[in-house]
């Protein structure tokens, strides 16, 4: 049987954990896109430790490659997985995979966010966008993957009013059946809208406020903030996310404050901050202040978030040099 | 003529200059109560470079002590002058200068935030409460003042409803009596609370956001945060000083906007924030909100700021030892 050919953008602890699962069904031959690990990964490989798979020594995708046009000459491709952090205000990914979509691609957004599918929809229009929700733990440091808990992954696809229901259902199923196999959990999820709100719930509210004040997810609750601020914003996310159509019950509140427990955990966004890395701005709290107004929903909270966020975010471009301030302060004419 | 009698506690940047004021004038005798720079100033006294009196060395006042307790034996004091930063969250000023305190005694505050005579007519009903509102720019480095610009000092009195309005009067003006001199402006001030509103519209607002976000006035403005937050804050700001009877011209908003022009100047909140230092919230947050609150005045985006900053402020708490966090993450009972 032909393999599945697969393009991926992304090897962080998400991506290579996808890139391994799909090249361990021997259904898929993976070309994987590298840029600040490249090399390393040509010489030895990742060194993967997986709660799910064991030690694995000198992993490698079926080719490796540095940018999408070196990967054009091992195409077309059947699938491109994008699994990179979502970062649409620093890096436009419709762009960066824009050649290797084809009429047949089925591009596979495994990422954060909340209206992620409408750059790629906008550009691509009569192209299947496949929704994957993962609840996968795993980092890359260095290339060295620390994948601490199971592969979880929900998939659906994002409506595409221009294609046939039965079609796109089709297609995210045979990917499934690509990516799946006996120590992961991928699954069919015929409501991953819900699913991807859900876990909004907690990414919209922990993540921005852990990385703001500076404290994880356990002294902010000590400190007082999961009373003062989370369960308000939260409750905001649930308003927008029934603007959208999706019903979420009230107790995912106390699900997803109760989710880190025992841990004092630092979610992504304070992690990132602490590393002087851009956040995920854009596509958890921009994306949600804007279907909220879209629909008349009012998020005096959440707005207010995001726009400390979006101050954060420049300063983090200030700082790697992609923003430069004037040397002298530009102030109104008088 | 007998000079008068005056304790002051706190000798940073505003109150050693407050000091030199009050001994300048030959009026007064100061007993001031220093903690970290007792012995330093005991031998080398502060060095004073004054933008309105120049160059000082060696400026001790009459007496200096280590404590309140150690002042007593130099009082009574016919002046309490409170010059320290202003944290009721970490230390009750009130209890600090309580046996200083004689039905006489005439109590200074020279001090940010609003509602800060509160604690003091709670504890202390039946004394004049002064209100300083200061716009010196003075800071003290290891017991070396950097005054930068003039000593612009309005005082007037907290209304205490137990005392006659004349009496309070004229109380304040026998202290700007002592304070003045030719090289200051140090002025009666009929309607302070107005002011200390106003000053309120740039502290409430700039200080707490900046200290969030990590960047300064001018990146602020550059960052898209000067549209997208302080002009909103300020008007709730504008919206509670209305509510506790002060009416606030709207142009004050802009006045406050531009008064750092051209600098990029960091607010006090982000200096402290970044020296690990404690944050006044309280005073300017915490009781903004509070006094909306009261008067059912809607601040969304004050609260918010005021919660986030509370959680700032407990982790300020934790490192410096203030406050323990227990090792395992307390969590609910299943």
């Amino acid at each position: 049987m032909t393999k599945e050919n697969v393009l991926l953008v992304g090897s962080g602890g998400v991506g290579t954990m996808a890139a391994y699962a799909l090249e361990y069904s021997h259904k898929a031959s993976v070309t994987s896109v590298l840029r600040s690990d490249y090399m390393k990964v040509l010489e030895t490989g990742f060194t993967i430790e997986s709660c799910d798979y064991g030690h694995i020594e000198g992993f490698r995708t079926t080719h490796v490659v540095n940018s999408v046009e070196k990967a054009m000459q091992l195409g077309p491709y059947n699938y491109v997985v994008v699994t990179t952090k979502n970062i649409p205000d620093v890096t436009d990914m419709t762009e960066v995979i824009s050649e290797a979509i084809t009429d047949e691609t089925v591009i596979v957004l495994i990422q954060n966010g909340i209206g992620i599918e409408r750059d790629f929809f906008q550009r691509f229009p009569r192209n299947v966008v496949l929704s994957g929700v993962s609840f996968i733990q795993s980092i890359n440091r260095n290339c060295v993957i620390s994948h601490t808990s199971k592969d979880f992954l929900k998939v659906g696809y994002f409506y595409n009013k221009n294609l046939e229901r039965d079609f796109q259902e089709k297609v995210c199923k045979r990917f499934i059946e690509v990516y799946g196999n006996d120590f992961i959990d991928c699954h069919y999820d015929s409501n991953v809208k819900f699913s991807r709100w859900r876990k909004l719930v907690y990414n919209a509210c922990l993540n921005p406020v852990c990385a703001l004040t500076g404290v994880d997810s356990g002294r902010l609750e000590l400190f007082g903030g999961t009373d003062g601020i989370i369960r308000g914003m939260m409750r905001e996310v649930i308003e927008v996310a029934k603007s959208d159509g999706v019903d979420l019950p009230e107790d995912v509140i106390e699900f997803m404050i109760r989710s880190d427990d025992p841990v004092y955990f630092k979610p992504s966004m304070l992690v990132d901050i602490e590393k002087g890395n851009y956040m995920e701005v854009e596509v958890i709290c921009g994306n949600t202040v804007r279907i909220a107004k879209e629909n008349n929903v009012p998020v005096p909270n959440l707005s207010l978030i995001y726009e400390l966020l979006k101050v954060v975010q420049k300063k983090i471009k200030e700082r790697k040099g992609a923003l430069i301030v004037p040397k002298v302060r530009p102030v109104p004419h008088k």
